[in-house]
């Protein structure tokens, strides 16, 4: 931590509502001490060293991230959604071992922290997870991590027994939940309700419940499929089936909730569960527009995510809130939908929210010290009418020079100074060799 | 141009169904003289300097382009359409001096050459057409461009006289068509029928009639509103009456083409008319969904295009191919539609036909030597299971190491050679100034 203090300046957007040229964020130890007017941030903090960057945001809080798909970038695209799932990530998934799904998360991690997501709510797979948390603690980001549960219908090598997985569950809460300076925190994750068993589902509520600050992440109602087999088993749509479960609260983020009803929408608005909107993935797999016009109407926290690489194919936060707002605005057929305010906020202080972390998601006096700052020196930012819509349509985690996460300081002028960026890489791409698809396109002479 | 020749290496996309891995294409005066195995073609051509990138592709085609409305990115984000464009971006087209002008040209040009795009059908204003034709040609894109003629329901500073309006385009057309050694063609560009009298539509296909390789480049049924006028003035649909004035045929270019009914999509395929897909001003100007999985089932011959920087806000013809297959796949609710495959067919060889150059659109010898080099060596690139895929769904247009046009070098290892990226950038900040929204949030503190 910055115990000697820094001052970062630059052009500071500090919320969605609050912009200072000329601005100065000082940071010490892992808390923000002041934001405003450079001048005046420099006199009242004259020893703390300066760094200049363009742009100054609020670190991004990716709602729904899967860091160790990574290795599967691009394993299946255009690929029909249960041979993307069945033949390709799932598979991808079981056979990881302990250093290949290391590797994976670290390079999760990486591509977060170098394109400006400081915190993730980060769905893991079912085996290796301490790999995960150790490598996020290592690494330097905030997250709220979960080992994934599947004890029904799994495909082999990731079929878990029930009392199993909440067994390994609670280890992996009392091992990791509040570690690393609870910066890392423990997010119960059944995958989904498809392949999760009744008792799974209810187990995960009691383990939120028995430790302070654990929350639970899964998917739901991403698909039409998705719904038609719960609504087959339990005679309820997914969302009543996971709140007559307990899987409902503000403790709850649920990723997706692309189809739901007017009672599923009156659930989550009663019970103040979260929900995170994952644009590109949702174009991607063809799964379909979330409501989230209706959501936000209702008052429903709404955070954003990237959902994984193999469905996006990146973790690019910020061509993530440009695509959240294009969708909504052309299924609304209305331009003056989502603005840039809205999708400012889904990316940073309502991913604070969901991911339960206070003080989180602006730039504020006392609040926690995670700050990204971004580059406009290239043509795409030329010229800026308005900072913050700049930051939503035309920026691209390519901007990002600058990663602070706890006043810890993860990367400087582009480079990440936490880990050897090109040796997380090469280890990855290494791994990744195994699963390139047998049908990848030929390589041959264009003569 | 490279008149002692050059030999570029990487992985070569040759084409969508091409991939050389350890290739390199060999460029001299300005066609590609040799595709293949590196081996082979150094060993072809020993005396040719080498230079290296990670993956070579065509240069990409952006089939709808306004390069002059680059002054105005960002210009009026999250507005309702007519504001928009009777609010923002034709008052700020009014306004341009000559002077302004040839900045904003420099600055979409810039963008263009940076990010990929080596040919352009490029939509230029009513006004100072010249300023963009000549920058054009001094930075050296290939482009197909239209001074934009408006003789109907204009603002002022903009409507013209049907007779001058056609005279000053076949001024241009004579002194600019064929010119910068045929890199440089022209379009005649009525704004689209709601804007231009039955006489300056049948006059642009006059026009393009008497000259030789001349194009006609409009845009048609963005959106219903524009629809509606037409056939309350015409009785007919915008298709329709585009046909019945001879605003259809192999030499017409219509951008957007959104909403279509099955007599006009008769009328597309047979006539030969290329339609251009402009999926991200689609979303952000809320127009709808244009039906491109019909439109390639029938033979019509698809391109792709960013529109302007007002409603994208950028030129990245990458960004552009990611956004034109997620859209499709999940209006369909399929996501095998449209692959990668065809996305980057749309962005290459359909642009190019759309463009009307042969030989273009595809590393071949004896075809146009337009080469674009991109690097990989980012975390958004590891892995990579399948480059063509890559490409479309994770590259940017920051990738962009290296761009050549009809032989000639503009940019490499990331540097434009021909011209000062710095001051065409601080240039064209300074001019947007003017044009900032008085309502833009106000600077305040964030304390």
């Amino acid at each position: 931590m910055n115990e000697s203090g820094l001052c970062l300046s630059g052009t500071v957007v500090a919320d969605s509502q609050t912009v200072v040229h000329d601005g100065a964020v000082a940071v010490e130890g892992s808390e923000i001490v002041a934001v405003g007017a450079r001048e005046d941030v420099l006199e009242r903090y004259p020893d703390f060293p300066e760094q200049s960057y363009d742009v100054l945001v609020p670190g991004v809080v990716g709602g729904h991230i899967h860091s160790v798909q990574s290795l599967g970038r691009g394993i299946a695209d255009d690929a029909e959604l249960l041979d993307w799932l069945f033949d390709h990530v799932l598979p991808m998934e079981a056979s990881l071992s302990a250093e290949e799904m290391r590797a994976a998360a670290e390079l999760g991690y990486l591509e977060m922290i170098e394109s400006g997501t400081t915190t993730c709510i980060d769905h893991l797979s079912v085996s290796h997870a301490d790999e995960a948390f150790e490598a996020a603690g290592e690494l330097g980001i905030r997250g709220v991590l979960g080992k994934v549960m599947m004890d029904k219908d799994s495909p082999d090598g990731l079929q878990e027994d029930t009392e199993e997985a909440l067994a390994e569950t609670e280890r992996l809460v009392q091992k990791y939940h509040g570690s690393f300076d609870d910066r890392i925190r423990y997010a119960v994750t059944p995958r989904f309700a498809v392949s999760c068993t009744e008792e799974c589902l209810r187990g995960s509520r009691r383990i939120a419940d028995e430790y302070d600050g654990v929350r639970i992440h899964t998917h739901a109602s991403e698909n039409q499929d998705e719904i038609a087999t719960v609504e087959a088993e339990t005679g309820m749509r997914n969302v009543e089936w996971l709140h007559e479960v307990g899987l409902t609260g503000e403790d709850v983020v649920l990723a997706h909730c692309v189809w739901t009803d007017e009672r599923e929408r009156e659930i989550l608005a009663e019970t103040g569960t979260h929900v995170t909107y994952c644009p590109s993935s949702n174009m991607k797999l063809a799964s379909g527009v979330a409501p989230i016009v209706d959501y936000l109407d209702r008052g429903i926290n709404v955070a954003l995510g990237n959902d994984g690489p193999p469905c996006n194919n990146t973790l690019d936060p910020f061509t993530e809130m440009r695509q959240a707002s294009l969708l909504q605005k052309v299924e609304a057929l209305d331009p003056e939908t989502v603005p840039a305010e809205e999708i400012f906020e889904m990316a940073t202080v309502n991913g604070a929210r969901a991911a339960g972390f206070d003080r989180l998601g602006k730039l504020k006096e006392g609040w926690r010290a995670d700050v990204v700052g971004l580059s406009t020196d290239v043509t795409r930012a030329t010229p800026i009418h308005d900072v913050l819509s700049h930051l939503v349509f035309a920026a691209r985690g390519d901007d990002v020079e600058f990663t602070m996460v706890d006043g810890e300081v993860l990367q400087q002028e582009g480079t990440v100074t936490v880990a050897d960026a090109e040796e997380i890489r090469s280890r990855a791409a290494e791994f990744a060799e195994q699963y390139t698809p047998e049908d990848a396109p030929v390589a041959g002479s264009a003569d």
